[in-house]
């Protein structure tokens, strides 16, 4: 008997572990899931011209992202609820984060308070996930308690003013389980007055605009991304009006099902952000040579959502360790078969 | 448990509901039933390119179709025999149809009369869908009828000059069940005096030709439709000679097998449109982004079949609103998600 | 109950009454079988975008080929010992044939002779399909027999120089059934001195070559045509050496394994040819509509192997007869579909 | 009953023969074996277009690689471990081929020494496949020996600079059976002193680069080929750079898994070596016409892997003459069928 030796396997063993529901919620997509089983085909239909004869013995996996110094270009993407796999939550997430060298991008649907979060690995880079609130102040409040927390980043989630279809939640309907509580989004008055799904009431904003985009840039120093992003003119509005980068992603196939796939976006996005900003691509990372894709088509880095939460379910912060280890292991091996020592080395001429 | 969650529950509702010639009369289309397939992963296979940060707070599914204001830009196909559905028959579809402020097309082969119809939702837009008959009188008569019952248009079927062989109804020869009448057809002598399908011995008119569309077009001051388009050159041969619009359509995949489907031939009728009609398309409409891709592509409007029946079936006149109320809901969510608060907002650089 | 719906339906009826090594033998192909599925599929991933509005009440199916004038433009490939199928055998197919107004091929490998076939059918229109022989004496023979027996043209087959390798056949080595005899290879030497498949020994003539070609035009007054041609440079070639036409066909997969689908090829054949000789298509056709695409890119007619067998094996001289009935029948439904009153309406514009 | 009438049928021997860990070794891809699969499904994807008409009475197969007379263009690729398939081993496999009239490429990884390989077939034309090791001399010492057992050309692997991740083999860790041992490797000292695949270990050398490719032809007059090329640039380089030809393979799937196809690759390769060395291609070669589609690209000879240990695992030295006589005979009928007598009338008109 081995371990689990990919993603695959960790999804698997996180699936008999935990309840239905919570493993619906976290593996399910929206309406038909078209875009779900997508974003990982598209990948996977990619071919690789690698090359050989090249010094491959030193693999050097190191990047910056806005600055800061990672191992790989490999981050955690922000996924809700962590107490949900776990009963360590967000902090064993972010501590496996900080041990391999990376960024944890903590949602605000966290089970966990942002300062918990942060002490419990107070040295790893961390970025915060924000949804724009319906009151202002409480958006205020949370981004002065990230910047107070040391968050490097803001990370505003756009590709969700409403919240998509997922029929799996509501057949058997989401709850979060006794215990576990979206701990930022306490007090919110639509949490508690509504039967729908307290979260999304609480969250989604469909009036959020360019308009307060500007706003939410003045409200700190951090950079600040916006995610969900997958046309060229959306990731160069957003440079132009002052973003670090943009986060190519579709919800993970959970937002507007029949979405293009991100692999398939990246490489318009990456022509039209033309350097001037980082650009970071989740939706269907399975492999190390998924992440060799996403980097020769031109992305800064890559984030996993649900990997990581196998990892977790699996067995806490060493899975999530675990699974962080794969994939750079992967990276790594992929990177000395197609020739490429170091990510410089990552261009689209590897893409048949 | 909850309700039907998608059209394809509602389907699996109805299909345990009916008797199976009935089912499969309704579900059915014609030879190896490619086309039938084909409408519905032509628009599946369209990968959408939503837009981010616009305010969608209000969506505005509010269209106006040959003059008639709609609340969404989704109206009712004509399709047969309601009553074999459910006994309100298309009273109940007629009131369904106006409750939602939308349009219900009245199918020639309709169970109830057309003016018990007209009675049962007064106040809803209707359109009548016309075969033109071997007797021109009886042709005639029926318009003459249909204006007299205040119906907003005539919507002449042109795909089926001879019946598609639907093997289905073949294998259990489709014979509508004791006590549904093709009330419009009742005494059309060949409707008995022959032991084939009565309906389709009835209605099928292969002679029929642009000339009669002229004459046609004389009967009434209605605006004409021509359903069942798949060409750019008869749709915009259809304008020039006065027709209101075109409805593309190839039957629901119930007369020529391996048509091209619906969603690959609207860019280019509505191109050859240019602007100067409306277009109509059904076929293959199951998910609000089913709708959104055939706008963004340039209809005006889509048209329900088969949906209908099994809303029908399931719940009368309650079902059908139901799967109104969903595609509705699923549209706005698809336009919110997509960025589009307006339909004036979808175009075609939404598709990938 | 009813009969067999379409040529699927037969083929499941032949399959239960055929011994397996005959059903084998008939329906098997080369290696893979990969060409016999991509026939099939070839025709059936076309799209038809049909014309509306025109007068179709008379479809005119006739047409003439090569002199002949015919009812339809469906004829009967050759195939080999229909004694296997039925007890009368190609006498029945013929009789079949001629009560339809078609031609009728007979093969070679013919279980009666052909002054019998041509008895049998006396006023029915008829082609001979030769194999080149080793021995020139025996083709010459044959090409006579051929031409007193009133057989209006040759057609040489030119895609089996050897034997496609058809495992079906070698896992139950094929043997004709006890009393079923390829009469006109009767005597030949290499028949009785081999152990191999007498039938492939006696005729597969790895030599034949264009030079040949012009030997045979010599023979007689007839007509001659090839088949087995994929090729635009080939179909060019055998018009301007002389041939009448030729017979598209990759020998229904049963020689070239992944050969392209004659579907895929008709178009470049046609505009090689330019009018100056007939285009005749075999291979996958099992639906009207392949007959419409087939005729849409080019082709003068088609031809069906396989479907008569089912029909011969089903029920001998009726069998064959429905079988052409229902192509026909399916013709006449698709071109009236498609709006093509005629068969000179057909063109590639169809196609989408 | 017969003999394995194709292929796959001796693979299907094979499995049942041979111990799982053993199979899958031989059998098994790396990561999600896409590219396993691919290879084979890029040659079967490939149509033909075949000629007629044609004197094919007699095939000429014969070729010359290297300077070294073939009688037909398929050779041997290097496998691992002959005697874990059978206990003649590589001995077995040098015997067939050498009766075959072509080459035998033994591997580094062999099971019996290279000079007792020679000895078992003193006439047959054999290469020896090279890892580059850790230590230059015990490269060096393995040349001379070749160069002393009068093998014809050095064969560099170069897709391997670390070993591809072969799951099965993890998953049930594939140690050599006892008493089969890679000859070649014993005292190399990191082969003793892991835990890991000592093969594995031993053998990747990631530094590997153009550098040392000069130091390795200056070892001995041999010709140099490197394996495990799909870039133009690679090839064009490796002739620049005095090698006499390149080996395109993606190590039959062992290695970087969703690699381009081999057979994908072919024709950009050829164009860029321009004649000026020999092309050889692996990977998904199962049939004649995969033979037939390499050489039509412009390969100069294709190699087989798996196959051939299919062979040797069914039936020794007489499994592996099988199996060549197998493709042989394969190519030849293709051939015929093709219109192609000798391997020079193979071009890429002959693909659709």
């Amino acid at each position: 008997m081995t371990g689990p030796l990919n993603v695959s396997e960790f999804e698997a063993i996180a699936r008999e572990r935990l309840d239905l529901p919570v493993y619906d919620y976290y593996a399910g997509g929206s309406d038909d899931e078209v875009t779900l089983r997508e974003n990982i085909e598209a990948f996977r239909r990619m071919r690789l011209k690698y090359r050989v004869l090249v010094d491959v013995s030193e693999r050097d996996l190191r990047t910056t992202l806005l600055g800061t110094p990672l191992t790989m270009p490999i981050i955690l993407a922000p996924t809700a609820l962590h107490r949900m796999a776990h009963p360590d939550g967000e902090s064993a997430t972010a501590r496996a984060a900080a041990s391999m060298g990376t960024i944890m991008t903590l949602s605000t649907i966290s089970s966990v308070a942002l300062e918990e979060v942060a002490q419990a690995a107070p040295d790893g880079p961390r970025w915060f996930q924000l949804y724009h609130f319906h009151d202002r102040a409480r958006t205020e409040e949370l981004v002065a308690r990230a910047v107070a927390a040391n968050y490097g980043a803001i990370v505003l989630t756009v590709d969700a003013p409403v919240l998509g279809r997922r029929e799996k939640d509501l057949r058997h309907p989401f709850m979060p389980p006794d215990g576990v509580v979206a701990v930022h989004l306490l007090g919110d008055p639509r949490t508690v007055t509504t039967g729908d799904n307290p979260i999304a009431v609480a969250l989604n904003q469909p009036s959020v605009n360019w308009t307060d985009l500007a706003w939410l840039r003045g409200l700190s120093d951090l950079p600040l991304l916006i995610k969900g992003v997958v046309r060229a003119d959306d990731a160069k509005r957003a440079i132009d009006e002052g973003c670090a980068g943009v986060w190519m992603s579709n919800h993970g196939g959970r937002q507007l099902d029949t979405s293009i796939a991100t692999a398939d976006a990246v490489a318009d996005v990456v022509d039209a952000v033309d350097g001037r900003g980082a650009v970071i691509v989740d939706g269907g990372i399975r492999r190390g040579t998924d992440v060799l894709k996403a980097l020769a088509l031109g992305a800064d880095a890559v984030a996993i959502g649900r990997p990581q939460l196998w990892g977790l379910a699996a067995d806490g912060e060493n899975g999530v360790r675990a699974v962080l280890e794969m994939l750079r292991d992967e990276l790594s091996t992929a990177m000395a078969l197609a020739g490429c020592p170091t990510l410089g080395d990552i261009d689209r001429d590897l893409l048949a």
